[in-house]
C-alpha cells in the first residue's frame, strides 16, 4: 500500500504549475482537478452514470445541505456518503461555514461556533468546529475541509486579522477532534484566510503548516474581490505551502481562472459556475460564452461547440438547446451541464498534458486566444 | 422494399392479442408497443440516449406544443422534427385537437375548425382539419394522426352523435388535404369516437373503415368513464377494425390497462403516466406502485424493484430515490423516469413474448397476481 496521499509527477520549468497524484479511498485522482459540485449528494440534473462518462474522479459534496437533509447520522447508518449516493469515486466535504455564515439574517457566530436557521424550516442549529468535523467524519467524506471563518470582502486588515484567528484557533480544534475521531482514510486539510492582506495570508499560511495538515485550502477569494488581487494571493499563500501536499482554491472559478491557478501552483479547484451556469442556458465553449436563448441561435443547426466532442455537441444544434431552454424543459439543464462540465474537465485534462510535455504557458496563450475570439 | 405498412406475426389462440410489426421509413416497430410521450419535443427528463438505451422504437409528439413553440414552419425549415430534436426512430404525433379542446376558456369550435389562444402567451390561433395535417406534414412525423373532436365524458347520446359526425366530416377532410400533400413515407391514422354507446362507436368504426386509413385509433377513452365501459368500448371497436391494420388506444393508460387493451386486441399505447407520475414520485413496480415520498423509505437500502434490471433499481436504493425527492432535485425526475419507462417497455416487451408463446393471458394473470400484491 502506498503510504503518501498525494504526489507530484511532474512540474513545469516556466512557472509553479505542476501534476500530480491523490490516492483516495475511492481512487486516484489526478491533479491540477476541477470538483463538479454535488450539493445535496446530487451534482444537479446529472446522473452519476454521466459523471462516470466524462471521467470524474471526485466531487465535491456540501456538509451544512447534507446535515439538514437528509441528516449526516441517517446517511451515517445507511453506511456513509458514497454508498448513500451510490458514488465510488473520491468525495471531498466542505466544513459547512462558507453557506452557514453566506445566511447572515439567520445566523450568529461565536468563538464557541455559529448558531443559524436552517433555510428548509427556520429550524435552530449550531455548528461548532468539533460539530463540523463530526459532521463530516459521518458522511465519511475523503477529504475533510476545515470549519473556518470565510472571510468577507472588504474587510478592514483589523477586522481580517481578527476573523483569521478565529480560523486558526478553529482549525486547532478541529484537527484535534478529527485526528481522534476520524476513520482511518480521511485527511484533513487546513483553509487559509487572510483576506487580501498578503501578511495575513503569509502568517496563516505558516501556523497552519505549522499544525501539519494532510492538504491546505486557499479560502476567502472569489468573494467579490478584483481578479488581480486574488491571483496575488493566491501566488504567495501558494510560496508558502509546502511542495508535497495538494493545493486547493476554493470556490473557482471561471476557465481563465483555472489556468492562472494552475500557474500558481494550484491542484484542485471547485465551482459552481459550470453546473448552474448551465441550468441558466450559459454554456461555456472553446470560443467564449454562448448565452443560449439568445434569438440569433432559433435556427442555428450548428453544434454548440464544433470543437467539443461532448455528446451534446455531437447529436444536438444550437437550435434545439434554445429550444428546450425556452420551453423550460429538464433536458435543457442536462444537456447544459453535461456540455459545461465535460468542458471544465476537458480544460484541466488538457493542463494536465501540457504540464507533462512543459508547454503549460504555451497552451494556456492558445486557448485563451480562442477563447476570448468570441466568435460565435 | 416492403409494401406493407403493419403485418401481424403471430396471433393469441386464446383472445385478440397479437404481435406485428409496423415498418416506418424511420424503423421497425414490434406491436404492441408503448409509446413514450415525448411533449415539445423531448421526453421530458430523458436524454435520447436513455431512450435508446431502454430499447424504445417510436415516440409520440405533441402537435399543438410544437406549433405553438417553436413553431412547426421552423421545424420544417431545419429538416423535419426528426433532425430538429435529433431522434432517429419512429414519431407519432397527435393532431392537437386534445390539447385544444381541453383548454375549455380558451377556444371556440365551429364546423371549419377551432380557435384558440395559446396558453404561452395567449395570442390567437386557429386549427383546422387541413391546418393540422399540415402542420404534421411539416413535423414530418411518421404517423400522422386525423383531426378529431374528442368527445368530452359524460355525453347523452345525441351530442356524442353529433360530435361523432364533426369527426366523420372532418376525418374526410383530413385524408383529402393529406394525400395530395404528405410527405411519401407519412401514413395516416382515423379516429373512432363515439362516446360509450356501442352503435355509435360501430358506425364511426365502419365509416372510417371504408375511407381506408393506415392505422385506426380508439379515441375519446380513459376521459373519465367507468373502466368497465372502456374496456367493451375498446372490445366492440377493435372487431371492426380490420385484421391487417394498426390499432391504437389513444391516451391508455394503466399497467393493467396495457394488458386489457392487448387481449382486445389493441396493438398501440400511449399515456403520460409512467413520464409524469415519475416527477410526481409515483413509481411502478413489479409489486404496485410505490409513493417514494413516503416516510417509511427513509432508511430503506433495497431497490425500488428487486425485479427490475434497470440501471436505477441497479445501483440506487428508496432512501436515495426518497432523498433526492425530498430535495425537489432533478436527478430525481430523471431516474423515476428512466425507471418507469423501463417499467412499461418492459411490460410490452415481455406481453410480446407471452403472446409468441401463446399464453399471454398466462402471463397476464400472474403479472396481475404480483402487481396486486402492493408488498412494497
Amino acid at each position: 500500500m502506498r503510504k503518501d496521499f498525494f504526489e507530484v509527477i511532474k512540474s513545469s520549468s516556466e512557472c509553479k504549475a505542476r501534476v500530480g497524484r491523490i490516492f483516495t479511498e475511492h481512487g486516484v485522482v489526478d491533479t491540477p482537478v476541477f470538483m463538479p459540485v454535488g450539493t445535496a449528494g446530487t451534482v444537479k440534473a446529472m446522473p452519476f452514470e454521466f459523471l462516470e462518462q466524462l471521467g470524474t474522479k471526485i466531487i465535491l459534496a456540501n456538509t451544512y445541505h447534507l446535515y439538514l437533509r437528509p441528516g449526516d447520522e441517517l446517511i451515517s447508518e445507511l453506511g456513509g456518503l458514497h454508498k448513500f449516493i451510490s458514488w465510488n469515486g473520491a468525495i471531498l466535504t466542505d466544513s459547512g461555514g462558507f453557506q452557514v455564515f453566506s445566511h447572515r439574517d439567520l445566523r450568529e457566530i461565536d468563538e464557541k461556533g455559529v448558531h443559524f436557521k436552517s433555510h428548509i424550516d427556520g429550524s435552530s442549529h449550531f455548528i461548532s468546529p468539533e460539530k463540523s468535523m463530526q459532521i463530516q467524519i459521518n458522511l465519511g467524506s475523503d477529504v475533510v475541509m476545515n470549519f473556518d471563518e470565510c472571510t468577507s470582502f472588504p474587510a478592514t486588515e483589523k477586522i481580517a486579522e481578527k476573523s483569521m484567528n478565529l480560523t486558526l484557533d478553529w482549525a486547532v480544534r478541529c484537527k484535534e477532534y478529527f485526528e481522534r475521531n476520524k476513520k482511518s482514510y480521511q485527511k484533513l486539510f487546513g483553509i487559509v484566510q487572510g483576506s487580501v492582506y498578503k501578511n495575513l495570508r503569509i502568517k496563516c499560511a505558516e501556523e497552519l503548516v505549522n499544525m501539519d495538515f494532510d492538504g491546505y485550502a486557499i479560502g476567502g477569494l472569489s468573494v467579490g474581490e478584483p481578479k488581480n488581487l486574488m491571483y496575488e494571493m493566491t501566488d504567495i499563500t501558494a510560496d508558502v505551502l509546502p511542495w508535497d501536499k495538494p493545493r486547493y482554491l476554493m470556490g473557482v472559478g471561471t476557465p481563465e481562472d483555472l489556468f492562472e491557478g494552475v500557474e500558481r501552483g494550484v491542484d484542485m479547484f471547485d465551482c459552481v459556475m459550470p453546473t448552474r451556469n448551465a441550468r441558466n442556458g450559459c454554456l461555456f465553449t472553446s470560443r467564449g460564452k454562448v448565452i443560449i436563448k439568445h434569438a440569433k441561435y432559433k435556427k442555428d443547426e450548428s453544434p454548440l461547440d464544433p470543437d467539443c466532442s461532448c455528446f451534446v455537441c455531437r447529436r444536438y444544434s444550437k437550435a434545439y438547446l434554445r429550444h428546450l431552454f425556452m420551453s423550460s424543459e429538464i433536458l435543457s439543464s442536462i444537456l447544459n451541464t453535461y456540455h459545461n462540465l465535460y468542458f471544465y474537465l476537458d480544460i484541466m485534462q488538457k493542463i494536465r498534458h501540457s504540464i507533462k510535455l512543459d508547454s503549460f504557458l504555451n497552451f494556456k496563450k492558445e486557448f485563451l486566444k480562442k477563447y476570448k475570439s468570441k466568435v460565435n
